[in-house]
């Protein structure tokens, strides 16, 4: 059948993006709708609406569209069942099944920070790259791992969880997860402002009140307006205590992922989420411990910074659909 | 082609072991070679003669072999390069096109640690499951990683070595592989006696002399007589010593196999190696710390004890022809 589309959408707890693509990939469009009600039936009516009326309204007949590919916040099974989606409150869920009500075409489901990383690896930062693991630092820690272009999803949807790898194991602040010392705790955006605001307590508390010094570029902030951001932008002005900041993010990092490499040994690891506004001096920081830990064949593996930002994870959607049906 | 046969080869140090095999995988026999001369030349040489001298006697015409199957103690890019085999002395060897000379069918070939992974996730341990880790406890930590029935092998042939996952960053001694914490110091046999020695000095060091009490059974034991066997029998024995040596070997690796989970979540977990004839006590101690340490839905992976022994390798080896030809 000639000039096929393929769907992807990226279903979040304020937003579903959508995207509508040529069979090659090429995006034809993408939009976002808010998300309102995150019931599964309301959720995944109105992303079949969306896509059948995009479809209509860009002059594709509905019959041209060969699937859909979807991204939800949760853990789902070898199977395609979705476990559970905490963000969304879903649980036990088959979404390929349900989604057949709404639409007659193949659906492919995938963890959203799996599927993201799908879409940095065909579509990104990753072109050309058969193997390889994204890392997503946002409010938590995501992640996402190619094998010979293909995702990895685990046997019960635990793949990718890098974030909560246990790291510190000697750590006594429990985790979102309920164990203590995950990777999440320290590589986070939430994670680098709790370190920095600790060390910066302590400076402050040790500091000569006689001098007039400041202690770091960090105390000039509102305690809540201390982010990820100011962090690195205080490290690019050589602030001694963000530098440390960065040195702990880089070391428990760069060690996560020189584990990660004992196990699928990728070419390539490429950092996403918002902390990866930072820019290239997040790489310096993790590449450095990495290099240091990693075993002596995967030391070669390079870093690289995301390129699609929020829309990895509609083109990691399409690109689901395409390892399947084209 | 009617009755097509296999053949898988094991190169170690000291000996070749071989096997022929049936397409279905089934075993016609299996036997091994001493290798003596360890050059390249002369133990591919000698594999392949093995291979035909034997095709020849069991009344198969060599015509009928498929292709052949190569274990080899080293690490294997992804493009089937051997980049460096430390105890042959090989590095960058293009072992498929050496074995042209002496044979005329595909040859295929892995990492000797990953290839027996393979063989227990097909004929041992891990039949049916297409997604398992192994980890072989021997003089050093190996491993294998099996996504959808498939062996990873990684970028730069660095997958599966989980032994040189850094797991206790503030270890002052040094690990073979240059770097300090890798799980290979604590979870091999050597790594075993090592912290049980340890542990044992300093306990005698301690003693109240006055006392007749014996620190631990496994102070009759001439210092060099100690072996991981010894530690885990005086584990099953109650004793306190052994049993703390046992609880710090599980620690480490179920935390290890929890990082390793959170890359590619298997189902399963084999437990192989010289180490392994320990038996279930092991997987009791690993267990313990792996659901302690693991992301929930990873929890849910089985542990099991490896069953074919020093022939994985072989039936890995005819696995890998049997993935790529059958």
């Amino acid at each position: 059948m000639m000039n096929e589309i393929i769907a992807g959408a990226d279903i979040g707890g304020t937003f579903i993006k959508l995207g509508l693509f040529e069979k090659s990939g090429q995006v034809i469009e993408k939009w976002q709708v808010p998300t309102e009600d995150v019931s599964y039936c309301a959720v995944l009516e109105k992303t079949a609406l969306e896509i059948k009326e995009k479809t209509k309204r860009t002059g594709v007949r509905i019959e041209r569209l060969k699937g859909v590919g979807i991204g939800v916040p949760g853990s789902i099974d070898s199977q395609g069942m979705l476990i559970h989606a905490p963000n969304l409150g879903w649980s036990m869920l088959n979404v390929k099944q349900l989604m057949k009500e709404y639409l007659t075409v193949p659906v492919f489901i995938g963890n959203d920070a799996n599927v993201a990383a799908l879409g940095e690896q065909y579509f990104g930062a990753g072109e050309g790259c058969a193997s390889m693991v994204m890392v997503t630092l946002g409010t938590g820690v995501g992640g996402g791992v190619i094998v010979n272009q293909k995702l990895v999803s685990g046997a019960f949807g635990g793949a990718g969880e890098i974030g909560h790898m246990v790291v510190h194991p000697q750590e006594l602040v429990s985790c979102n997860c309920g164990k203590k010392g995950c990777l999440e705790q320290y590589a986070s955006a939430t994670g680098i402002v709790s370190m920095a605001r600790k060390r910066l307590v302590h400076a402050l508390a040790e500091a000569d009140e006689t001098k007039e010094e400041a202690v770091s570029i960090l105390q000039q902030f509102e305690w809540n307006a201390i982010t990820a951001k100011e962090v690195f932008d205080a490290v690019k002005a050589g602030d001694g205590l963000a530098c440390e900041v960065a040195d702990c993010f880089g070391e428990t990092l760069g060690r996560a992922l020189s584990c990660v490499a004992a196990v699928t040994d990728p070419q390539l690891f490429v950092i996403g989420g918002g902390v990866s506004a930072a820019g290239e001096i997040l790489l310096t920081y993790i590449e450095k411990y990495y290099r240091q830990y990693a075993f002596t064949p995967s030391k070669r593996a390079e870093f690289k910074l995301a390129t699609l930002g929020n829309d990895a994870g509609i083109f990691g959607a399409a690109r689901l659909v395409m390892l399947d049906c084209c």
